[in-house]
């Protein structure tokens, strides 16, 4: 066996006893029933994931993974590839949307180099995993080795592992890869089965023609290499990149670690997809940060059975959906450990309950 | 001409220019455009409004307003009376969802009793500003007379110029009264002139007969007293409520004052809906927080033109959806100033823009 699946293997599923205890001391809570909605929600699950009335979510990290692809060169993106490099420098100074925000709500931001074409010089704070210098062009042949997804899968799990173990207690994901969209809208394609023109939008926006192009490519990619839906290995290798199987090892690593996880956009969803369909276990520790304008995101969070928190008509990636939704959590979190009882506060209970 | 009439004519419409000159500074900034969506349109809505490509939000303020209602003992309610005047105390104590939130965002809690049915101890941090002991009942007389309306508006006015005065960026809405969806709904029903069985809901959680006896208690009242929709003092004082006028009399200050105001949930935007009946311009000011549960709170925010940022299934009240929406408005204030541009990061721009 090797070691995803001896990882994959570990995470357990949600305890649903423990969601009914927490339930009932929600239920003791200054506020008429289920009046706090699904904010209330998030930390009935953060705390039932941790197994205790009394959940803190003190320590916050937004992992950012960053990668090429060798699909970039057919022009699916809008922008020249070299911007993924650009911006891994802009994350480590501070200066891309995700830093904002990841600041507003007090997380810390980890970049890490999954296979950007690039050799970065000793960068403070940049994580250098770099698998290889971008993935192969799906277009003309698979996307990366079988060696090469494992490797970068078993990146994302150690780092999860590497987080749980310094005391985090809320992962959010982002990713920054010109040309990403791309990989993504195929690998929901290849697992759904849906067309790709159902899952395809304009990644960082693209014009008609360059939509038409993107759609164009997925679909002679699936039709060249036939990923098989039930080996997500196969799908990620064929059509896949580093920076989305990173991902995916990510939210396997951190079920394992029972870190609960928030996903960004879709490119994120679609590196948590390839967790699901590995073990749908996984789900339990996710939470859906938005609901991005991207065209194949919906689905692509239906299949895992997740509901997004926001909708903001975001699309930027990067992480920035999931440092706001890694605030609503806490915010979930603390309402079941701050709110006064009824009886602490003296308020009289409904007549009708 | 009286204090209200004054103040409303001191509010000015947002400068469309600035707006324009806001979007030129966005334009800048590294992310392809329109890639944050509604989150970024908040920073650049407050940034027009305080005139400044620098603006910043420091201090923010939840202003809670409670009052009883005499049509309380109709039984248009899940919880008796006297819960408002406990929750008061939750509220100082700072043990209440509210409490909660806003200490998570980093705002102020300003607890005013505008007509709440007790005579509160000198408690430390209420603000006491009472009418009455809370309205009369409307479903066989006047909820209130002209001078008490005139009196909760114009203290709703005051408290926005104190906190304007004492360096507020941010001003967020709240409310707790047992019953207080029941004016709310016939305020709606008054100014829309749709039949009260389309915006009446469940409020702290009546069930059907609960909300039978609610729907018809607000249909028999508009009957009864006939409010006149161009006269919204006329309809404060028939069917209205102290809280209600007192967020509309904060709203209007607000706005007065530049500004800007989150509003809470039904209630909330029921008191804003005044406001903006006395002058349309009040809504340049306003970011809806949250599309509630209530019934009547969709049709309230269009007429307005306000588009929810939150859709988290909420009806608490209290000021706990314009908490959440407060950090977010903050997020997109701070995306503004903080992020680099693309000259600044060296990063190169879209090939199809």
């Amino acid at each position: 066996m090797d070691y995803v699946q001896s990882v994959l293997q570990e995470i357990k599923p949600i305890d649903e006893h423990y969601l009914n205890r927490v339930q009932l001391h929600i239920d003791t809570l200054t506020m008429p029933q289920g009046s706090l909605g699904r904010l209330i929600e998030l930390g009935k699950r953060y705390a039932a994931i941790k197994r205790t009335l009394q959940p803190r979510i003190e320590k916050k990290k937004i992992i950012i993974f960053a990668a090429d692809h060798g699909v970039a060169q057919e022009g699916v993106s809008a922008y020249p590839r070299e911007v993924t490099k650009q911006m891994v420098v802009n994350f480590l100074q501070g200066g891309a949307g995700i830093n904002v925000l990841a600041r507003h709500v007090g997380a810390e931001v980890g970049v890490v180099d999954i296979g950007v074409d690039c050799d970065f010089s000793d960068s403070a704070g940049l994580i250098k995993k770099k698998v290889a210098r971008g993935t192969r062009n799906m277009a003309q042949e698979h996307a990366m080795t079988r060696r090469q997804a494992h490797k970068a899968l078993q990146t994302g799990i150690e780092l999860a592992r590497e987080a749980a173990q310094s005391g985090i207690d809320l992962i959010g994901t982002g990713e920054m890869g010109i040309g990403n969209t791309t990989p993504s809208s195929a690998i929901v394609a290849a697992f759904t089965g849906l067309p790709p023109c159902r899952v395809t939008g304009r990644g960082t926006g693209v014009d008609d023609k360059g939509l038409q192009i993107k759609t164009e490519i997925i679909e002679k990619a699936l039709l060249r290499h036939k990923p098989d839906k039930n080996d997500p290995m196969d799908v990620l290798v064929k059509v896949g990149g580093f920076e989305i199987a990173a991902i995916a090892g990510l939210v396997i690593g951190a079920a394992a670690e029972n870190v609960p996880v928030v996903i960004d956009g879709f490119i994120s969803t679609a590196g948590a997809l390839v967790a699901y369909e590995m073990n749908n276990t996984v789900a339990d520790y996710l939470f859906a940060s938005h609901q991005s304008v991207e065209k194949g995101h919906r689905v692509t969070l239906d299949r895992m059975g997740l509901q997004p928190l926001l909708d903001l008509d975001l699309r930027l990636g990067e992480g920035t959906g999931a440092a706001l939704a890694v605030s609503l959590v806490e915010a979930g979190v603390k309402l079941i450990t701050e709110m006064a009882t009824f009886e602490e506060a003296g308020v009289s209970e409904s007549r009708q309950e």
